[in-house]
């Protein structure tokens, strides 16, 4: 599976896999999501090979997902920082989360809770009309091709 | 990459990962909630090569997000239909959806619209409080481990 084999598929879904579809490049998202940011904090969390690893962060960087940042007073220790491209990752996060919790449970229950930071209110991930604001069932929805689906 | 790469990772989203974290299976599944039914369909819309879709649409079905059903007067051709599993992928695509026609917009403009049935209004993945059905904005929400995040 490489970038090139779907390249010339011009869908948002499948240029989308195309940066993030590798599995670890999405595990690194979350945890630089969550607050992580060392060679040894991902290597720690995601029990990956150093040289898998190293690959897998140089290629962020190059796809605009992560800043390299030098650690302060740390000699030559690098940081990789998300960028607001990773950061608007985090509703494909939500989505992925809801659809494991709801089919793939945890023994002792959800393993995330999303909730609102003002009010401590459960928070979802779900279809929202864009005018109202109001949220509307996923089976309510009609997928069309839009105007840029003839460009293929 | 495999799936006891991470199997022991107890988070909904690498669970998620590990059943479509493959670039193709997340493809097919797009494709499934399209319409698309037939090895064939499947074929000319991915240009994968057979071995490699037949390998795919078995572990679909394996995993749950296919059912394969013989064609009505088709002899041996078989039809692979999504499964409820498979259709409540639709958020994780309308967020890839959001994701990549924000990130790498099409040429001529959106490839998708997301639109209610009902009304012919614009509908967008987004955050949404449980209780009073309200969108918020993702900046509001804090994700946070929860009571299964223990099992590790």
């Amino acid at each position: 599976m490489t970038k090139e084999n779907y390249k010339h598929l011009d869908c948002p879904i499948a240029q989308s896999l195309c940066v993030v579809g590798d599995q670890w490049a999405l595990l690194i998202v979350r945890d630089a999501l969550m607050g992580l940011s060392t060679f040894t904090d991902f290597e720690k969390s995601l029990g990956i090979s150093k040289r898998m690893l190293s690959r897998r962060l140089t290629e962020m960087v190059a796809d605009g997902l992560l800043q390299r940042q030098p650690i302060k007073d740390g000699g030559a220790r690098m940081r990789y920082v998300p960028t607001q491209k990773a950061r608007d990752m985090a509703l494909v996060m939500a989505s992925l989360i809801a659809w494991g919790e709801k089919w793939y449970p945890g023994k002792l229950g959800e393993r995330y809770q999303i909730l609102e930071k003002a009010t401590g209110a459960r928070v979802a991930p779900g279809m929202v009309v864009t005018e109202t604001k109001t949220a509307i069932d996923l089976s309510e929805c009609a997928f069309l091709p839009g105007p840029g689906a003839q460009a293929q």
